[in-house]
């Protein structure tokens, strides 16, 4: 798995849940996020490079679990592996096109994920409409551990009243297009208006990386909690910046212990 | 100069008052921003890389533009640099010491700048107690644009009254240890202590630079808002992102047109 930082760690989650026995590796390229702010030819650069690590360590399916790395180069980072890859905005389009009856649906993520316009064009594919609206302080107010404060239920308040005015009032599913909002889900659902349905792109792509290695995922039952990793399974991580740091933040995003932290420098 | 990013204009805006006719390069780091995370050893490598760059564009001076940089890796810039180097850590703590009756002052910055107690360091040596407080939601506050908004108030209540707490009620200086934050210098006027002074280290920094330089400050006089720049000068930038970015940002951080910006990759 890929991520920018410690946020794909919900994908992370969400996946072990469901496959119990993998032998996991994670490369969290901390020392230059945050990507959603960085322009499309930057994030392809960078992913690529984490990427080719990643097969170096033996990776034989490569899950892209941020939602901006995903938007801006999924085709760059297809092209340039050697294994199969799976990025987090089709899973998470797909989930939200089931569930969505109005056939529109809002979506939230980084200005990044947003100005590349993938989830409209990824919903447009299953003939749903989608609005799209940037919320560049949710993922500085989650790294600052404020998932349940009042400042970010009043900024949460202005995003979701931008994102669902004029014509996105009939949207009747929210699709969370960053893998730091599953932290302040709870927030966002007594925020947004009661009638929508909340899909987890995190979620999303968990499953359908389950789906595709054939697990059954009756397999995630009663495995929620203690105890969620199966016998002769693996964690390993791999960070660009301090592993001190990513070991702190990163069990917070996990809900696992984060021990075996190794500091990759990818210019060497 | 140099900043991680566009703060630095600030530094810069200043510099142009005090010295309106030199040759200005801007070095801004935003492929990989921000600098506010991340470790010591990650930021130094990151700006001695930009340093040699600046040389090699003639610079003949280096201005560390940047709260966190300065605090982080000073010395290794200095003896990388063939010129002269100087931070904001410094002018500001003087400035501070300068201002401060009660011996002790406030400094907020980001969450790097404050783990290094640079400030804590520069100020002890001018006999002055320093309290520092991280305020890592103020940058993309800033950078979102919402400098007189009702959230950025509450961040700032939140924040200062953790910064002014316990034997930090006696301080009646508030350093602004970031260069985003003269951005939201009215609001901070607002929501601090009445009695408390407040020092920014971009305007600092700018009044050392001209006072090495010999300029007097006088030069500054009458010169502020149009026109600002004298016969001779240029200014001329370099982005590690995306320029056009630079060009939209920088011209709201320095108050003037940000017109010559080259894209520069590191890497290569």
């Amino acid at each position: 798995m890929f991520d920018s930082g410690v946020g794909g760690l919900t994908v992370l989650g969400a996946l072990v849940d469901h496959i119990p026995s993998a032998n996991y590796l994670y490369f969290g390229d901390t020392a230059r996020l945050p990507y959603g702010s960085k322009s499309a030819a930057t994030v392809a650069h960078y992913v690529v490079d984490a990427v080719r690590y990643l097969q170096q360590q033996g990776a034989e399916l490569l899950v892209i679990a941020c939602n901006t790395a995903t938007a801006l180069a999924l085709p760059e980072i297809k092209a340039a592996a050697d294994v199969e890859v799976i990025g987090v905005v089709e899973p998470g389009a797909a989930a939200a096109a089931a569930a969505t009856r109005t056939k529109k649906v809002v979506v939230i993520g980084t200005e990044a994920t947003v100005s590349s316009h993938a989830y409209r064009h990824a919903l447009s594919a299953h003939g749903v409409v989608a609005y799209e609206k940037a919320c560049p302080l949710f993922v500085p107010l989650v790294e600052e551990g404020w998932v349940e404060h009042a400042v970010t239920e009043q900024v949460a308040r202005v995003y979701l009243a931008e994102a669902f005015a004029d014509s996105a009032r009939e949207a009747d599913v929210l699709v969370l297009g960053c893998t730091h909002y599953p932290l302040i889900r709870p927030l966002l659902r007594r925020v947004a208006p009661e009638h929508v349905a909340i899909v987890d792109s995190a979620e999303s792509t968990a499953h359908e990386v389950a789906r595709m290695l054939g697990q059954s995922d009756s397999a995630a039952q009663g495995r929620r909690g203690e105890g969620r990793l199966g016998a002769g399974a693996t964690l390993k991580f791999f960070a660009t910046d301090s592993a001190d740091k990513f070991r702190k933040m990163g069990t917070r995003f996990l809900g696992l212990p984060v021990e075996d932290v190794l500091h990759v420098d990818l210019k060497e």
